[in-house]
């Protein structure tokens, strides 16, 4: 039998749409051994949303790895959740990661991390949640002719990350649906220079501007009507002490980078500017992960 | 009088459009001193071309740190020029940041240089020529809110850059009307990945990939109609032994980076194809600058 901690991750980084993401101190546990016959268990979040049967994407995760080792022997899979689903902190990325190395273990790691993460981002459709999932911290990446290519960085330990969490699912392929087919050239360039500039700092570890360096025109202008109070949260956190806030993956959580002592104040601020659009929600501060799927 | 050394620069460093340049081992040099009346010489590079009045750049840069110093002394200026006007090779930022750093030496270092950037951005129209040549490095620059922001980071010293320089000129301003107004939402991805990626490998001194990560959809291909052989450079350098290819600012040069030892080839192999496309070049081999601007 096999136990791994997998943590949740933020996408979207700033302005780094489907390149930059992070790890989170949040964690999924799996559970996985070889047994008689398939049997999935879910405690926690989506404890009644998430199928039992084959179509589980941990177990769907998990069978790639088998085939390709030729091991044909059922799963017992059972899964503690503590990643909220669908709401922009990397859930499907977690249950993926995890089902992967969870499996290449009892697999007697038959595959390569870069296999794993190259099936993993085939299953996902990007790489940005998979990447920091399985490897931690402040991670770019990107697919070239198939291949996934990724760099990370260590996240400065005394980072908090606040997430918001409303109280409403927006799922992916949704929140994809909003994006044009053609930006200004102008904003094209905004993003690019911006994320240069991002990169840089998480690299010196200087947060500096990060206020500006997390400016996004490529996604979060088309999504802000999808999330009542989004816009009015990213134009206040940084009076109220955050280095900066974004969009968290896809939405509908946001984020902000901030220091312990602020980071209350700010998950309050958040929570109300939500209620006042008449959304529930929650926060959590958190840290950033720096190992990503371990074996405990 | 004061003695100083200034390099030519090349931005728009591979995806980084606006945002990325690097300082070479090419060099400007600017002699200036208080006169009785406005002098100026010039030897070498734009000896037909350059206005020796109050036009010429240089002047213009200076007389605008000596005005906010309040002084009015006439000035002679004698300039010795290696860098070719109008290729893409940082000419006119060479003679502005020097123009600027020269006079404001003279000026007792009336101002700090922060503020000659924003008035070398202001001239030059972009900062991302102006920061490597006063500073010397990889460079990655954007202007927020009037005030430019830099980051620079050592090159690798044993990288070279293969500068092949065509026997036309082209102004920045017949190379920006060519730019659409609207690129496609992936291409606009397509650069910022490429340019995190960029920025992560020259912090982490890691050229791997470069080839890759150097690729640009944002500019080069709507500028390839105006230098003939560009396309074909650049989809061959790298059989050839580079690391990668790019257009250099708003070109016409093209730029490789490789290895000493594989630097003649290349130059001879870009000179090869630009001379099947009926036009005379040069190529020189460049290392990259660390110091920019430097009182001699």
């Amino acid at each position: 039998m096999v136990r791994i901690q997998v943590p949740a991750t933020t996408a979207n980084f700033g302005p780094g749409f489907d390149c930059l993401g992070a790890s989170l101190g949040l964690y999924n546990y799996i559970n996985m051994e070889f047994s008689d016959k398939l049997e999935i268990h879910v405690k926690g979040e989506g404890v009644d949303k998430i199928p039992l049967d084959e179509t589980n994407l941990v177990y769907q995760a998990a069978i790639r790895v088998l085939k390709r080792a030729n091991i044909t022997r059922p799963l017992k899979i059972v899964l503690e959740n503590h990643i909220p689903l669908a709401r922009g902190l990397g859930s499907s990325a977690a249950c993926i990661a995890g089902g992967l190395m969870a499996a290449n273990h009892l697999a007697s790691e038959f595959l390569e991390n870069s296999e794993l993460v190259e099936i993993g981002t085939e299953m996902e459709g990007h790489p940005d949640n998979i990447v920091p999932a399985m490897f931690g911290g402040f991670c770019l990446s990107m697919v070239h002719e198939n291949k996934v290519i990724y760099k990370t960085f260590p996240v400065p330990f005394w980072l908090r990350f606040v997430v918001c969490i409303p109280d409403f699912e927006l799922k992916t392929e949704d929140a994809r649906k909003v994006l044009p087919k053609t930006v200004k050239f102008e904003d094209a360039i905004y993003n690019t220079s911006h994320t240069a500039m991002l990169v840089a700092a998480m690299a010196q570890g200087d947060l500096s501007y990060m206020n500006v360096f997390c400016q996004d025109k490529l996604h979060q202008p088309y999504r802000s009507h999808l999330i009542p109070g989004m816009d009015k949260i990213l134009q206040t956190v940084s009076h109220k002490g955050a280095f900066a806030g974004f969009l968290s993956g896809s939405g509908p959580t946001v984020v902000c980078l901030t220091l312990r002592e602020r980071a209350d104040a700010l998950g309050k601020h958040m929570v109300d500017i939500f209620s006042k659009e008449g959304i529930k929600s929650n926060y959590q501060v958190l840290s950033s992960d720096s190992k990503g799927v371990i074996f405990l």
